[in-house]
């Protein structure tokens, strides 16, 4: 695969990026670990803020640059313990680290194209957070997934948010309070992971996702993941109303017509994202 | 079956009606997809409204007069698309059609008798809604689920806030995102679907669990109903004394305490709904 | 196993505990049914109210002390109806119940420390809601699980408020509107309980779970389950927030400093409890 470099700025190469076909794969590239330092953090989320200003991204995916090893272990413990040195025993750096992590994980949600997981290796903490955060994720059979910050002393309070948002109660309070690690299997049971694939079909598998999705209305998907999320955290009355609301917009929108058209007509649709 | 016509108001019968035991089937009768017009909508609206008048129906069915074709289409796209020529490009009746179909859909959650969507065909946009609306749901093993209108540019919005409530959030994306339809099996992994029978089997086994809730007191399951979608929208300590006085109301109807004494008496006790 | 009475108070041992290696294990005895009279409710309210001040307390498992009959068939419907001939007909007394069983259930969701469900047996009605309030949940491959208000004219309009926060919308309808009995594997599948296991193992099982989570900071599961309820009631902004500053509390805690640097050194952390 031909990893271009798109964001040479990025301190040393902590995110790789490559644009094909629409799709923005963006691979983590922190070894050993690929822990979620704050330059990691803040690289992740400018790539994905930047693919606001190229409409002709319609799908990210988020990998590891070191598939088969570790997906993601959440923040980088070593740079956060470095800080207990500092003359507020940390409390800034920890918070903006918080902050940073939230802010990110939101950036996801809150993009306008939808983001799919590809998941090689283990994903902890903040790493489960980031796959739990995504629209969509996939995962090899020899993945696995844990929260195991209680272990060290630190719950995963930010990860349960994602996590807790994916899969029932009684599922995300065993991973939580007991911090054990679940196998890709009962990860898609549970609801955290979409789809499960040996390795050698992974990332084509995950294209052809994205290839699919890629394929739609820009607009229409924009509408539709926007309203998803707003949606989720009404009650039915408001959201029904809401998204009534959103449904005659989008079938005022020249792709719905479009669309429609080519349907009664039996013809491939023609977007144009507006 | 006998298919009495109780509504031959209905515009060509585009609703069957039948009353058995106090069991309301209505069959859905648009043939071929079972579109949903603005006629069909209205016409389930009303079927559904009346049953507030008939205290003798104590569950209601929804079906296809059409098994093993198309359950629901959804919308109805060639209707929507004359509306175009509007001189509002059809927003005004956008509206009407989008405000009617959340409007069936909330009717059969606040009803105060359950509903019980009978699938058996293709249920795709908003007939996937309906049939996540209804209280429970049972489809044949070659029925099958999606919510498509990504692909002609009109995202599943409306239908997402029923599926949404039915299913976890990843799975509920990917149905959404990529219009791909899952089988019976999946939609019950998913949660979507109560029970899967083979076809043959599928009105007997809705009509068994029709009649097993019919046999309860009407009084006790309207109660229960209503305060189950409230509470479900509250915080767990306002839930819990909003069902605590639910509960102590309940315990005062007639009902109740003809329930109570048959049962410590080891009888069968006799409903009057009060 | 030796059970101590640590509750000789309670009124005919209602309640039998035991500490061993900071988990408190409680015993429900109020047989045949284990009723959750008000006295059996208010000694298990006690009883857990009173972790509160023995801060050796870790993990509380609560289970039947007649494994393999009724874990409990929740409310005392003979209590319940000797006061219909109440000058009120009952009303301040049913309240009184209803209120108690609502703070019961609220009282193990806002323990500091898990609780486990340890389930040989039927759980039914308040039964099964008491089930659901833990935390983690596990149960024998014979135990089953019911919500059967319906069938005696009194909707289990309490327990659906934790059912309905344990599975999914329509698994919980089925089993609320029918009062059907389900199976500890379906009960797994839905998502109520977390384990199941042969009854040789139920108690060895779930005291290794215990002691697992007996083994962490408990500090950081205070932290952590708190955080987990309450987050689940926000939007996920709020969410965010409010789960970052409750990580930067418990990062400047001894227990997280203390815990990461062992995790980096790679050795067994000791945990104080601040």
């Amino acid at each position: 695969m031909n990893v271009v470099e798109l964001n040479p700025s990025t301190p040393a190469g902590l995110v790789k990026s490559e644009i094909l076909n629409g799709v923005l794969r963006l691979e983590m590239n922190n070894p050993p670990a690929n822990a979620l330092s704050i330059a990691l953090m803040q690289a992740l989320k400018d790539a994905l803020d930047a693919t606001r200003q190229d409409k002709s991204i319609r799908v990210v995916i988020i990998a590891s640059a070191t598939p088969g090893k570790l997906f993601s272990a959440g923040h980088d413990l070593k740079e956060l313990t470095l800080h207990r040195a500092d003359e507020d025993r940390g409390r800034a750096f920890f918070a903006r680290s918080m902050k940073l992590c939230a802010e990110l994980m939101q950036t996801i949600v809150h993009l306008p194209v939808p983001v799919i997981a590809e998941v090689d290796g283990l994903a902890t903490a903040a790493g489960c957070q980031l796959v739990a955060s995504c629209d969509l994720a996939m995962c090899t059979d020899t993945s696995a997934f844990c929260t195991p910050g209680v272990n060290i002393g630190l719950f995963c309070s930010t990860p349960m948010v994602a996590l807790s948002r994916n899969v029932h109660r009684k599922q995300a309070m065993e991973m939580l309070l007991t911090g054990e690690t679940i196998d890709a299997s009962t990860a898609r049971e549970f609801g955290l992971i979409n789809r499960i694939m040996p390795r050698q079909y992974l990332t084509q598998v995950v294209m052809k996702y994205a290839d699919v999705i890629a394929s739609k209305s820009p607009l229409t998907v924009k509408i539709g993941k926007e309203a998803f999320y707003r949606q989720a955290e009404m009650s039915l009355e408001d959201a029904y109303d809401y998204t009534a609301q959103v449904m005659v917009e989008n079938m005022l929108a020249r792709d719905a017509e479009e669309g429609m058209n080519a349907f009664i007509a039996k013809r491939t649709p023609e977007w144009t994202g507006e």
